[in-house]
């Protein structure tokens, strides 16, 4: 009689904040699973509310939240979750990232400034989470930041079969935009059989200096379709100017390809009346039908996504599924 | 030769967030500083950038933020600020929070709730906080979320000061407007000079189920002046159903008095529209010309809380300024 | 043959300190465990020793204390027999504490005061508790001083459920004891019926400075059977005041029901001697023979318990045992 | 204008538990300052209340208790304290603990044991103490189980100044009164001038196992004065049995030598009833009139208390007052 | 469909550094399972690099490493191994340390010296170490220094075993090599069957001052067969002076049983050249071929980690494995 | 009387490993300082033995240590020293890491490795570390990775003074050897005033897929002289190739600046048999007779060192120091 025991079970719940709730029902459905149903709303004041209208006791939870703007009430909607989910016993606690916020601040790029990215890792701590799985991370340091597990997906994968399906026949050159990317290039060009890479050099120019930046491109692109990568697209100005000089420099064609489309005002504007064929992204963010345009591709990251949560919940082997580099 | 010495300064540091730049320039003026410069701006996808433009090491900051909304844009502003103080090596960094974020969540009341105000006492900690000044709190027990000093400044004395000196020849009772405020009704109507004391009861009538909920007055208040009190005013639907209720009850005149003025729709309207001879808040909020109306005063809390931080920089005892309830 | 792989168990077993092993023996009764056997002493210099004699690793424990005086040896004590769990390997550790040991101190009532509920919260986590299960906390933001989820069960379910037996058919009013239990009579009220309540106020009366505190009756209570309710009954001076009041206001009787017998002297005398018809307690604290007089009535709180550690064991839906509050 | 600068100041404040007031009174009598006035009671449930009445902003604390019986009462007293310190906003705050509770629970003697030793300083941490100083711990071991600073202070020079003073010219021999204690006799050997040593071996006679422990006296002690040495006497068996055992050997007289006296019964009569010459003790616990007979001599511990706190307020170089082994 | 369940599982991995292989692999043949394979190297500056070869996600991982030459080295590649473990998403992990580095330095002897003891505690728990499973601590209290579990093996066991098996017919004594070893000797007299005892004690001569120290045996070792003990030998000083001084004094033999073989240089040269009968240790360490020499007896303590491995991967109860003094 | 006042001073003392003496003796001489005399050795086993032969109390703490191989050895032996001096009541302490170790494994390359720069920082803290002060770390993102004020000082700087100094009036084109720091050529071509800029690709040829990795340079250096940079130099693998495709492509000249001269072997056979003109280093790690050769010149670090921690101790505006990127 003395102890009581029994089998532990454990169970897989799926949890959705606001800010972009069809990439969560992708992932359900993809889950065979329903997002958990919830109590949300803000206040007049701007306080944001959360209750979860089943037990989570014991679940093995994961709570998806897309930053898009307001990037700031997005986040603090996930911590508000997990911390709901802690002190509702939940078992274990993992922040679904798609696109993690505030990733290009992961240094001191001067003195006297904040390292946001890190804070947003330990602000995640705080409240609970476990874990974090995340898509594309601006730089990979990132992985650091947190005090725990990072599984990190890489888009780059869903973009690249995409590139291969209708584009393999072309001379593709795989082009980074700035000096800063060049080394992504060198993946891509291998992901897309071992093709030429170039990338658009910004600078000065030592013997007039007086003008302006030039974007110079370096590589050979002639008669060839480049394929410009990055991780990202805010405001697209770095990237129309470089489709502008692709082109100026006798490149047949140029395909976009970005994981993330964060498609700040004017970068529709400028994409769309750019002379890109296509532009690729992911789903990784809302794309809200305003800010679509007709060259525009998008490609959905929920697949990959919910692998990546039946792997972690099944404590399988997902390092194939991550390349090798999660 | 061997070691270095010398004798350590200390100097005070005055940063503000950008929620509500005045009353941060009124205290920065009461202290007889400036507040810091630095520049900050909020990117197109809703991400926040610091930077200071003086050095910050050694320094006792304190960085005041008003939480109006968009309330978590502020917050999340707030943590940022932090972060940068601690990589600058700031000495000693006090959070000034004038009105107190998510203050009335702080326990679970349903299943599956978050307590949000421990997440964000929590996460001032995590920035790197040292300690918490702020002013009227919900319930004080939040004093309790923070693990380290919390100064907690009374408004009350800064409104009570104001009715003594306007209405203290009126016969004042002092009024609730629910079942929750009853004790501090008790303690306004010992500071204002053994005032007899009411509240407004919010109830199913037994007796007539299916009625809707009334407003009873509870206590003496015919031909009285009522001091109605409340630490907040978020919609004002509750306050201005009390202040209806009162004159009902044959109260000669109703006036209001209030920390924090949150003032979400309609309150502005609905305070307007009352009866209440004067509605007395302060500015720990901003509260812009929109929101203000005719019988509105705002007294300013800044004199208070220089006093506090002065205090708080030189080691005083500042607990005669809060009344011995610091 | 390379990795060893296995089905997990998880077994529950039940410790008590040694403040309450009733209690503890009858929850064990109700669960269908036996208590663990456990080595334990004083030593002559005031020490306190413990060894378990079973094996805890991989356990699910759940220690439970109750906290009558002298309250901080049992609270040391049960710090010590967690710390030993967490070094013997238990799985998860769970305080079960009916009635929260210095649950009055949470907040500074004055500057320069400890928040001493606040670091019992703390102790349990540093001796190594992941969880609290407590009944019928003095204020419920002690739910938020402890990092990690907490049960918080509801003793006047219990006491509700009685007084519904036996007194349903009298013209109840809900009394609070003062003015800070207010909105726990609304809540009883409902729970009995939409029953009217009212409250004694303590106040000097306005008019005659120097004379002494009263206690003022609020609310209809003429002729009506008044359950007097609060969450502890301590001393028992401001509840027999108020059986006093109400019986002078006209009340046909007055019934008397708390959660938290703490009963120190001279409550016994002071209740015995007061004309309330019954008192009504639960044994969340030992109330041994001597503390007991005719008209008292020990709800037994094991029940609760029991049902509350089964479902955290099995990780229920325990919402609905805790009325949706936990 | 800018910033606001000053000079720092610091300044020293003593504090005193309830466990040992005159420790405190002759501590504070030493370095020319008076204990802080605080307001402590317990109240009848056995909660403790503290407040202080003057401000601790700022201030180099020092908080002394000591622990007599009842041990956990004054543990829980002093983490209060030193939690009241940390909430008011004292700068560093050291626990000074004369003689450490439950130093001999410093390992797991056996399975599922605690480790109490290991608590308490974790309980110290986290109720605020920076830096513990403490005197003659059972086993030096102990300075690890802190996150900080540990001063430790060497009780055993103030007896052997008054051995050296009182004996020198006797043959002496320092004994231990068992097997695990003949390290510490040999220091003491050193401190006395080299003295010879020898111990009392407890062990069953291998060639007689039916019969009882016997007290074996190893090494050379005949026609000698013994001086016998122990961290501390609790309730006296093993050291009076030393006694006897070193007289029944030839021992010219036997004087007994311990820093702290806790002096659980009975250990007052079997010391006045055994054969030692004089029995000496420091005050680092309380000795009362009742336990006290006429061999026996305390030395005050309060002046190496008062130097050791004035060294760490200076930071000055106290590893001499240590010797070498702070 | 809504939630997602399933049945846990769990599996038992084991993880090796460099420094001792081969008890890694017999432990893995001990336990039927195989060593997971790695990649791991050392740069050219120093650096190391570890990766495994098999997914660790919800693994139960032991991850063994021994603290021969170069002790910091392999201390740091466990600290790497487990970060790599808690990275990978491994449920628990178990350092397993036979014997633990810095032991001896686990207090300050004098000022200003680290506690190397508990900063190896810290680093482990750093790393992400839930618990370490140890043999023989140098003292018992370092178990305390981890805040969590510490599986305490006992060597001694295996020594007294083949002691008993060899030498049982003896007269045996068991001798201390110093003073601070007298009480792990009464143990081992215990165990081997209550046999007496001895010690050397190494003192200053206190009639001839000016002489050098001598080693003096206490106890009766005359005839008979000494068992001299010990938790490790490190360049093997004291304990060949002590085969002397025993051999001097008229014993008939001496054998030597220490579990740790740290055997730095000359510790082999003085040992075959001493004339004890027999070496014994084991191979918490491991013992090259060099240093090995005729009369080197080397026991393996392999069945015991595996079996405490099992142990602790089954929940079982291994207190009779340890002894009763885990 | 009642407390006791006085005057806080702070005291700079500069502790040093035993990695690279020469340089702290150095940095010593431009504060003016003596290093801090301490006893340290490695004992036979391995262990490393600090103690510090001066009072460390209440000191501003600066220990320097290299990280040149055995580079586990120094690392450990500076985690020694800074628990020492915690344990010591030091009141600040700066670990002075000229090169970050393990700063190229700062993310998860592939899965299941470690992030040893992570854990490096994690391991500083956990020894007592309140802030680091380093040299052109790896990747700056590894500021992030430290909980604490980090500054990041640019020894880019001594290197393009030199450069300035002796080449100005060259034709000079900024080389970067591979794809990864093209952004940091860009900043050194600004500081030499607006150069161009090249970068070796290595690339497998498309074309001939056979065919081994080709070093492409891209960009103009026909004619001019290349200084070609990069943080670090280990085995000169890269470089020294760097340098022959250079000269290949027409460069008249190449001059090769670099912060950190790790010079694992082969990289002096390699460096000083290359074509390069001249080979600038500074001595953030030790660079012995043997690894030196005709081309090499060695800048010290030291002043630029020094500067930092004057202004760290005086709480100076380092910024302008750091070029405004601390």
């Amino acid at each position: 009689m003395s102890p009581k025991s029994g089998t532990p079970k454990k169970n897989l719940m799926l949890f959705s904040g606001r800010s972009h709730v069809e990439l969560a029902e992708e992932v359900a459905k993809n889950l065979n699973v329903t997002v958990t149903p919830q109590t949300v709303h803000t206040f007049a004041n701007g306080e944001i509310y959360v209750r979860y209208q089943e037990s989570v006791r014991g679940t093995d939870a994961f709570v998806i939240q897309s930053f898009s703007p307001p990037i700031n009430e997005w986040l603090m909607e996930q911590l508000i979750m997990i911390d709901a989910l802690k002190r509702g016993s939940a078992k274990r606690i993992t922040a679904i990232v798609p696109f993690y916020p505030y990733s290009r601040q992961d240094k001191k790029h001067k003195g006297r400034e904040p390292i946001s990215a890190r804070l947003v890792a330990d602000l995640f701590k705080t409240a609970g989470a476990d874990r974090i799985l995340t898509v594309d991370l601006h730089t990979a340091q990132i992985q650091g930041f947190f005090d725990g597990p990072v599984d990190h997906l890489h888009g780059q994968n869903v973009l690249a079969d995409y590139i291969n399906e209708h584009y393999s026949d072309h001379d593709i050159t795989v082009v980074s935009p700035d000096s800063g990317r060049v080394r992504l290039a060198e993946k891509w060009a291998q992901q897309l059989g071992d093709r030429p890479i170039a990338f658009i050099h910004k600078t000065r120019d030592p013997d007039k200096p007086n003008q302006a930046v030039a974007n110079r491109v370096v590589g050979d692109v002639k008669g060839r379709l480049c394929v410009l990568i990055d991780d990202m697209i805010d405001t697209g100005g770095t990237i129309s100017k470089a489709v502008e000089a692709l082109l100026d420099q006798g490149a047949s064609d140029v395909v976009i390809a970005t994981t993330h489309g964060i498609l700040s005002d004017p970068a529709t504007e400028r994409l769309a009346n750019s002379k890109a064929r296509e532009v690729i992204v992911t789903n990784t963010l809302p794309i809200p039908e305003e800010k679509r345009f007709p060259t525009m591709t998008v490609l959905s990251i929920a697949p990959l996504l919910a692998r990546a949560i039946q792997e972690v919940f099944e404590d399988g082997s997902v390092t194939s599924l991550f390349d090798g580099s999660a």
